[in-house]
């Protein structure tokens, strides 16, 4: 008998210093596999879309495990269980994990969670997942947020942009999102509680900032460097914190080639003048605490404080198209590709 | 009876924008006055010349008093009470303070202080004056230095770099130090202990620090900004942090231009995958604690472990060139203007 087949994502060549093509992917059949003893098999219902899987596959970050060309494309996702070799996981059960591009992959259940109590896949993905644990240690332990800071965020509409808005505002603080389009500044504010959003394309984002921080920025989150994050760190109150998240400016370039990255913040002078610190994070640096950030953003999405911006695209075959998204900064809120509709 | 003249220097334009030029200055007499009482009239001996008096003639930057044109030249000297309108500062004491580019100006004792116990006025200007205090300050407070950590200073044979070093190697840490020339890689190493030296005008910057710093820089002290700010980003250890002391590649630069100022550091996005940290500060931010760095700095300078390295230019007529001296990086080690020799 023929074996079942399924359908992988492979990486077929490596994006280094310019933009996402099609043809960086490939899509392939593979036989569907019987689990082993503590593996499960998956169905694959929503993957999760993050500007670092193009760094996973040029290959150069150093916290990232190596990829070659013919991989499987590695990403998140969540999946439910549909054939079980460990009891603790039968089938039926909704899991978290790294199940690569594919449909129905076998994984060792050690490699995998259970979804938070209570908690949607699409959360589950983005304001209760990683993205909210990056929000969370960013702007909490990273920008050290205080009751009545001023906060600047930028790609605010994006997926760590929209989580951290909405805890800035948790902690006491008062927060202006910066994006692209009177539609994501309209969501930041009448959605998500932001104080103020300032649309970079149309906008003089330093009047506007002037404006909006009178007294300056206490802190800084910034993801997408470039002359935004300039404009801010023209307008840093003293002691102003600015966290280094992201830099959406820059994923197109080869960080290798100074000629191909984009120019550097030329006010970073101004940390001086106002006794500022610029520090950078990733939320693996922080493990550790994983537990507790999980749990407190579990409670503020059960009790509706932190909203879940998601921006859902259908079907396994969009996966590339998912993910370029990011880089043209389309997508609003967490990126999301959703493989099949769950079913309760 | 006509009054004694004395000769002072004037702030005749503001070099905003632009490097100092002689007009900028312009050579006064004005009548030497009687002190009032609790004033004293001092005798300048030596005046310590900091590129932040550039920043006070341009009258942009808002941690400094304001300026006109007209107005005597600010600076810090070490003088000889001549005439006292006050019983704890006779004639003959040496005091230190905001004496301003004038040969006896008339002060009030509130603003002056004695120099510390045994130590001479160049290094009251240097190693154990405000200089000393911005490099106790910034390695040990912001830098967090720590036994066998690899420090690696910009600028480091200027006022500031000369003392960074020699503080690490005291605090137990490894030290390499940039500069320009083989004269002042020289003095860095064979006279004042530092562990290495490179050429930035003759040697691969990145490909010694490489070599130099085989498992990263763990504090980046830097002084000058510009390209060999981005070569210390580029070698980032984990958990680095980078103090922003200066930028003596801005210093020509109205900071309200962009197209005037150089690029900034292409490579702050490491601090990301390192988990570092950029953090500026002014010395006067650590008021609080001087009598306590003045202390140690004292013992460390008394016992032979900190040398101060000074620059001597003779002649009141010079203050200008002496201070130009320091956007030529000319000086090496505290660029000082003798007035007067000190007869004990």
């Amino acid at each position: 008998m023929a074996a079942r087949m399924q359908r992988r994502w492979l990486i077929a060549d490596r994006p280094l210093g310019r933009a996402l093509r099609d043809t960086d992917f490939r899509l392939a059949d593979a036989p569907v596999h019987e689990p082993g003893a503590g593996q499960v098999r998956v169905r694959t219902l929503f993957l999760s879309l993050d500007p670092s899987q193009k760094g996973f596959m040029e290959n150069v970050a150093s916290y990232a495990q190596a990829t070659a060309t013919g991989d499987v494309m590695p990403g998140t996702g969540v999946g439910r269980v549909v054939a079980s070799g460990i009891e603790s996981l039968p089938s039926g059960t909704l899991v978290r994990g790294e199940l690569g591009w594919q449909e129905e992959p076998v994984i060792d259940a050690s490699r995998l969670t259970l979804l938070p109590e209570g908690v949607p896949p699409t959360a589950a993905l983005g304001a209760v997942g990683m993205t909210g644990r990056t929000a969370y240690f960013g702007l909490l332990h990273v920008g050290r947020v205080q009751p009545g800071d001023t906060v600047v965020v930028t790609g605010a509409a994006g997926a760590v942009g929209s989580i951290v808005g909405q805890l800035a505002r948790i902690a006491g603080a008062r927060v202006v999102g910066i994006a692209g389009g009177p539609d994501k500044c309209h969501v930041l504010v009448r959605e998500l509680g932001f104080d103020a959003a300032i649309d970079y394309r149309s906008e003089k984002v330093r009047t506007r900032m002037r404006a909006l921080c009178p007294s300056g920025i206490d802190v800084l989150f910034d993801n997408v460097g470039g002359s935004l994050l300039d404009d801010g760190l023209a307008r840093l109150a003293p002691g102003a914190r600015v966290v280094i998240c992201g830099a959406i400016a820059r994923y197109n370039a080869d960080p290798r080639d100074a000629a191909q990255l984009p120019p550097g913040p030329q006010n970073y002078f101004n940390v001086v003048f106002t006794r500022s610190t610029i520090s950078g994070f990733l939320v693996q640096h922080f493990e550790s605490q994983y537990v507790e950030a999980d749990r407190r953003l579990a409670a503020w999405h059960a009790d509706g404080r932190l909203k879940s911006l998601v921006d859902v695209i259908d079907g396994f075959e969009q996966a590339p198209r998912a993910l370029m998204r990011l880089f043209e900064r389309a997508n609003v809120g967490k990126q999301l590709l959703r493989i099949e509709e769950v079913t309760a």
